[in-house]
């Protein structure tokens, strides 16, 4: 791979030979976009500007994976804008060289975070599994639709068989289930709190809010903010939201009347329940809860995976390690979303086509057009099988165990829970050698909330590592590391601990 | 480009050379998604799966620029999931080799749609830009997320470029505008009117729609039916939704009370008007129904682009032909969309990080993850500049006019309108040789209206070119034709037409 300025150009090689009559060393400098397909002839200029992408792109996977190099290289916002070293984020009114567009996915990539590198422990979203890359690639050349099956036959048939297996994995029998891929967890999440008011009160789509009694749903204080941030947007204000008290990770089981008995002005509807919270990864007392909204006719929604309920958010794009994005909502009762959510547009659902319009699934969504989210999940689950899947969901936990391991047996790191982790998350507080054998108390506190920002901006600005932090409840500031990426080993995990201590030895 | 059934395999030339000790003719039969990167000596293999897989794609290309192939090789559901030619969309539990993961594209892609094909006119959404794919690309393989600067700081500072110079182009001045990419036109849409609702009754967010009067909302009976989609997710119910009625093409202005006066029971607040509408692609008289915004303190919501209003929704992935998915919601008020939704999680949104913390825009989204939509226009802008957008969008309103012309003189097909197309959309109807000069009436019209459906089927099993129709109003079912693909010319538009004719003679 060239490390000049200059994507190689005149290089020898290709995707493809030129054919008879075009000049394979064409000078990158000196053609525009307009050269390339569908411009005729354009196929030689095609592929050599694709090869030169591939080969930025392939140098860019295999750095991501060396250890040694930067995850970011970090600026501040005015210094990019500023325009560093000639890259220049300013729309022109002209049109550039292939080669300046060449040497721009170069400097964004520069840039940018390496979300895939063995030491990137910032997200739960991390890795990149390369089969679902390829899948994100064939997804983007193909370049259509979600909505009907007359642009997507492909597409809606495999998403049909992934929620299937999903919904058998999920514990529902074959007549059971429904569910669509969204744009995100937060928007699965959403869709579970209105397919569950719909349920209820069919008369909401047309009457709206007004025609309700006033709603409760319950959630823990540890849930996810998007059940809250669902509450507002889908017409029933935050205060509905009746936050259930944690005893330091896990909620109690909520005593939610039944839902026919109005408390306090308030008619219950609806529980979400979660399985492995965003910070701590701790799981709910699922089977209590199911029995309480069993007894009392209430909504079940599992966030994350693997519980009965009636409706479930899935993210393959976590720990099962999908590109982003990819997250399903999963429906226990069949033909609620289509009933919830379709208006039957003639222009794009005709009920008069010739084939079998139950596959043209537009209409089940709160969205028009739908991105392509299934194809590079299919495509994985046939690169790994179920049992590959497995093991490496395992790898993560396994990484967590170690994680925790290492950090029970080190007196500069304090561990926020002292048994193993239920999850793939471990959260840990850095003593520096200042704070070690001080007293607990608000001082001690006070001066330890301040240890871990200082850590990450030194880590942001170094580049090596990087890893997120927050207070939580009475917990101040602590590190909380997720492990998702299969590309993450022990020596890294080892690296993440000494970083740590060697940016926060003089704090 | 192979032709045959398996990917070749252990062909000379390749992405990179193979390093030492590495070999260069790995037989893609014998090895599995396991052996790519990140597993130790997998960057030789790495490059062979992606040139693979790249030789694929470029050969989809192609083929999708081949006025002779087909655009799709339908099939209906039952048969695609019986396993076509060993094509199987089934989850396996075992891993398949990787030369099985490349089969499996090239079946995926064969029973497609050609949505780039010159003859696709099925959708507003129509071409494959190749910088646009390439950018696509470029996004799939930094797989990051738009929540904050820390994991995408150039994607953050490329949307805000692009968002301000959108805002430029609809009017609005330096200090005012704010905006976000959005999953589709109608997600955009929903936020128009849930930013409006929150910014006349902010108590909405945490009491809900119980605390506020009853709402109404004005949009035309041609508008896009995610407005009235909005309403009801939003809790507003589709009642809300006064349509108003179209004289044909275009909605008489409403007749809106003033915000602060109630009309039995609805107080109005927020009128969408269309810039282009979907099916017959007519503008409102936006003059007008801004004059009355403006006098009754209305919110105005403009959908699609080029007119001042409160907010306005720009779909970059339909004229401007960005892949999907690529659209705005522009909000002219700043701060509004961050107030509006944001929840502050501490877990993302730490108030103590050590950069300018007003880039961690994913507050400002009802989402948490978000998709990176803006890479491939922002790159696309770097490569044809204004000017090239331009000119592309100019073309097709050409090719528009030119479909209107060999309409108006030919005696076989009848134009839905008689005047000019204001935009790249033509509607029209084809008259089979059993219906031409027969006296209208509800007989002639009822027997028109299966044409259309009939020629569409005949037209998919075909798979030569694909084009849209529907019913609207009074107006029997006919086609739709929209322009939007740079790659289609004249001969494409004759061929259209000669082809409805072929397939609808003997009707």
């Amino acid at each position: 791979m060239s490390g000049s300025n200059k994507p190689s150009s005149g290089q020898k090689g290709g995707l493809e030979p030129p054919g008879p009559g075009e000049n394979p060393h064409t000078d990158l400098s000196r053609v525009y976009s307009k050269d390339l397909l569908p411009t005729a002839g354009g196929e030689s200029l095609t592929c050599k500007f694709f090869q030169e992408l591939v080969n930025i792109l392939m140098d860019y996977i295999f750095k991501s994976n060396e250890r040694s190099s930067k995850i970011l290289d970090f600026h501040h916002p005015h210094q990019l804008k500023e325009g560093l070293e000639g890259f220049s984020l300013d729309l022109p009114d002209h049109p550039e060289p292939l080669e300046q567009i060449l040497v721009d996915c170069r400097d964004t990539l520069k840039y940018g975070v390496k979300t895939g590198h063995p030491r990137f422990f910032n997200q739960l979203s991390s890795g990149l599994d390369l089969v679902g890359l390829a899948g994100q690639w064939l997804t983007s050349t193909a370049n259509t639709n979600m909505f009907t099956y007359e642009v997507s036959p492909v597409f809606l048939l495999m998403e049909e068989v992934l929620l299937k297996k999903m919904q058998s994995i999920v514990g529902w029998c074959e007549e059971e289930g429904d569910g669509i891929f969204c744009p995100g967890g937060a928007v699965s999440n959403l869709y579970s709190l209105l397919v569950a008011r719909y349920d209820f009160y069919p008369e909401v789509k047309t009457k709206g809010m007004c025609a309700l009694p006033r709603l409760a749903l319950f959630t823990s204080e540890h849930s996810h903010y998007s059940v809250r941030k669902a509450a507002a947007v889908l017409g029933m204000g935050s205060d509905s939201v009746q936050v259930v008290p944690c005893d330091e990770r896990y909620p109690s089981v909520p005593s939610v009347p039944h839902r026919s008995r109005c408390v306090q002005g308030l008619v219950p509807f609806y529980v979400n329940a979660t399985a492995g919270t965003t910070v701590y990864g701790a799981f709910d007392p699922l089977t209590a809860i199911a029995d309480v909204c069993d007894r009392h006719k209430l909504w079940l929604h599992v966030d994350c995976t693997g519980y009965s309920a009636s409706s479930v958010t899935w993210n393959p794009h976590k720990l099962m390690g999908a590109p982003l994005q990819c997250s399903a909502i999963l429906i226990k009762k069949r033909g609620l979303l289509q009933e919830c959510n379709q208006l039957c547009a003639e222009y794009l659902f005709q009920s008069d086509k010739h084939y079998d319009i139950s596959y043209d699934t537009g209409d089940k969504t709160i969205q028009c057009g739908r991105h392509v989210d299934v194809f590079k999940l299919w495509l994985m689950w046939k690169a790994k099988g179920s049992e590959g899947f497995g093991s490496q969901v395992n790898k993560c936990l396994e990484n967590a165990e170690y994680l925790f391991k290492q950090l029970q047996r080190r007196a500069d790191f304090k561990l926020v829970f002292e048994s193993k982790p239920e999850h793939s998350n471990v959260c840990f507080w850095y003593l520096p050698p200042s704070l070690r054998g001080l007293p607990p108390g608000p001082d001690t506190n006070r001066r330890l909330h301040e240890v871990a920002p200082q850590i990450k901006a030194k880590m942001m600005e170094e580049g090596t590592t990087l890893i997120g932090y927050q207070p939580l409840g009475s917990n101040v500031n602590f590190f909380r590391c997720v492990f998702s990426n299969p590309a993450t080993q022990h020596e890294d995990v080892d690296f993440l601990l000494e970083e740590i201590a060697r940016l926060g030895s003089n704090l």
